[in-house]
């Protein structure tokens, strides 16, 4: 038991109806959870009730006989709803009052969203007595107090908010209040076309060396996620024996390892395009856009992206792609073929070094038993040559749509890199 | 609180380390919080704590306390951490005793999956004393007692046999021990380009006329979910009066209700488009093609979108759409003047009834003192007219791109209505 109280213990408390009812999945506690741990805090309990006084009241107190934080999330909106203010106040005997300071922010917040301020928007300002206003940069409000020498953080619901404000102001001030805790470390690897038994079997070899160390396993589809936590009270070895695994990993997967820690696909393949100097243009179908949406989710990809067509009729394909009327009707527009000429023809109108490719059948209906929903055939063009071929994906519209636009991107990436392609069908 | 005493209320506690430390999302207590909710019965909390003795027992007898029913999840498995059994039996003081038939089920199970028997599958028989076994065809083990009139349900953590004892085995037996439950209807309307305190004053407004109805509210960026909850003896009569809360909620909320129900804003366009038997092409500059991709989300889509030109740089502006070198010089990219070119050239060079184009500055760069990061400038070009417009969107990039790309869903929706558009700057 001695490891025990190496731990700061805390609880979470998401706030809401529509948690209870089962209509939303609690992701605020699991994010929490998860940032608190990899912090070296432990959190011990979570609990989510309804919007009303006996069930709220119910779990704060209990909270504070058992837990030295306490963070909890949800009804401190602007509508009716919104009780937590209210319930906090009767439940630990504090008056509301009205945060000056608090105030101030809001109204400054909804100047910029050209909102009007109102009565209900002031309530979001009258907080228990002796809170604390948590608001880096007035992005997002909430509030602490401490009562019994227990800390209590009070979040609002808003996904987004409420995991800036974890980030910003929860975890660093609990980490500045409890001194040195056990350094947690995580390292995320992101893999992009290996199959999920792959990786088990990955695992088993890497469980019997890596004794300390918990390996996770996340799919994101259609990406995979690993993650390697290691505690230990020293964060430079703690970082050292990080490397070792990562480096085990990367030895068994090659480059189906995309990236480490937060960058996505489409920033991988931004940072290899602006290194090398490179221009890509798309020709989307079954993406309808998708791939251009991706490559756009990265500021500054103006450098690198010119554009694309979407060409969803075959019309489009032939007059803004100059595709040939023969290749649709001899091979289809889900063809190399087809594929081979998108490509060019965006590369060649868009005056781009790569030109990109996607036609698929993203389903549910245009399958035939030779191409099936979920084929799609890709194709890059460069100065050099044009290299096409097809997939199989499984899964709703939404998957194929997805997993035909990142492979377009990992595409992208092992090109730059001059590593061989995924293998098609 | 007479309306408390017409639900049934309970509450489920789910085990396991990998939920308090925000490993693993908790996709259990959503499952069976939402079932139970919507075959009348009540959740009041939902708890998840770790695999250790005081926790749970905790959590157990607190539960004791509130609740006529308890789900439990986790813990029940042949590993050493697995300890639900051995924790329920010293908090209820039940010895644990072997039950054969769970025992012989086990034992097929292992048979069918060509897995040896061993001490620790057997330990998964060792109940409760007094406890029953829940297992309808022997797919999936759990176990019920009753204690102090309060019926536990003891249930695997993974969710596939979770949900099936829940859907076979728990909520049958509650429903026939409960008898007739009252109905609880819930109905959504979404809404697009209303501001949140300005719904917090219809709501206000609705909660004096709307006695029984519970109104939440639910911001999904960049739209506003409105949900009334009923809880009725009556189906047919609590369906009338939500038709008159809806019907109350549309008259104060006009053309930005977009739909009713699950229906995205894309569902809704592409509806309209198809009855209307009209089709659309896109120009997409800072949407980079989410537009089109947005609109390919929908089987079917290609009965009524052509495709689309993202237009990222300047040059694949004037080759690809026809935007004048001079309107470009003039007035910028980022434009009415650019935004009605672009607009009428995917239009024409698409063939398509309407051209819709999308021109702005998504950031974090490229903003200047006149034209802000999150100023859009969008056009809709028909056989009549080409009206265009600017708007000033808030937040980051990805905000900033979605919310341009779902106002040009939404003068498609509008246009094809004869709706007026949401005022600009």
């Amino acid at each position: 038991m001695e490891r025990e109280h190496m731990f700061v213990q805390g609880e979470i408390i998401t706030i809401g109806n529509e948690l209870t009812s089962g209509r939303t999945l609690d992701v605020n506690a699991w994010y929490a959870a998860g940032r608190l741990t990899a912090s070296g805090l432990r959190v011990t309990r979570i609990t989510s009730v309804g919007d009303d006084y006996p069930s709220v009241s119910r779990v704060l107190t209990s909270a504070m006989e058992a837990s030295s934080f306490v963070i909890v999330t949800g009804g401190l909106g602007s509508t009716e709803d919104d009780l937590t203010n209210e319930i906090v106040s009767r439940t630990l005997d504090r008056p509301l009052c009205l945060h000056k300071e608090m105030l101030e922010t809001i109204k400054r917040h909804a100047k910029m969203q050209g909102v009007e301020m109102s009565s209900s928007l002031e309530k979001m300002a009258w907080v228990p007595d002796g809170s604390k206003m948590l608001s880096p940069e007035g992005k997002a409000c909430g509030f602490s107090l401490v009562e019994n020498e227990v800390r209590f953080y009070f979040l609002p619901g808003v996904p987004e908010q409420m995991r800036y404000l974890i980030d910003r102001m929860v975890i660093p001030e609990l980490q500045s209040l409890y001194g040195r805790l056990p350094v947690t470390m995580c390292r995320t690897l992101k893999v992009y076309g290996v199959s999920e038994p792959h990786i088990a079997e990955v695992f088993k070899d890497l469980d019997k060396r890596t004794s300390k160390a918990v390996l996770g396993f996340y799919p994101h589809f259609p990406e995979n996620h690993i993650t390697v936590s290691l505690t230990a009270e020293d964060a430079r070895n703690t970082a050292r024996e990080l490397d070792r695994i990562e480096k085990r990993i990367r030895e068994k997967l090659g480059t189906a390892v995309f990236a480490t820690g937060s960058s996505s696909m489409a920033e991988v393949v931004g940072n290899i395009f602006t290194v090398k100097g490179l221009t890509v243009s798309v020709a989307e179908s079954c993406t309808g856009g998708l791939v251009g949406h991706l490559l756009t989710s990265v500021s500054g990809s103006s450098r690198y992206f010119l554009g694309g067509v979407v060409s969803y009729s075959n019309q489009v394909k032939m007059e803004l792609l100059g595709v040939q009327a023969g290749t649709l009707e001899k091979c289809g527009a889900v063809s190399n073929e087809t594929a081979r000429e998108m490509a060019e023809g965006v590369r060649k109108r868009l005056h781009s070094d790569v030109g990109i490719a996607v036609s698929g059948i993203a389903g549910p209906e245009g399958g035939s038993k030779e191409k099936p929903v979920g084929t799609v055939h890709m194709a890059l063009a460069s100065a050099e040559k044009t290299i096409a071929t097809g997939y199989r994906f499984w899964g709703n519209r939404q998957h194929i749509k997805l997993n035909s636009a990142t492979m377009a991107l990992d595409w992208m990436r092992r090109y730059a890199n001059g590593d061989p392609l995924l293998p098609g069908i």
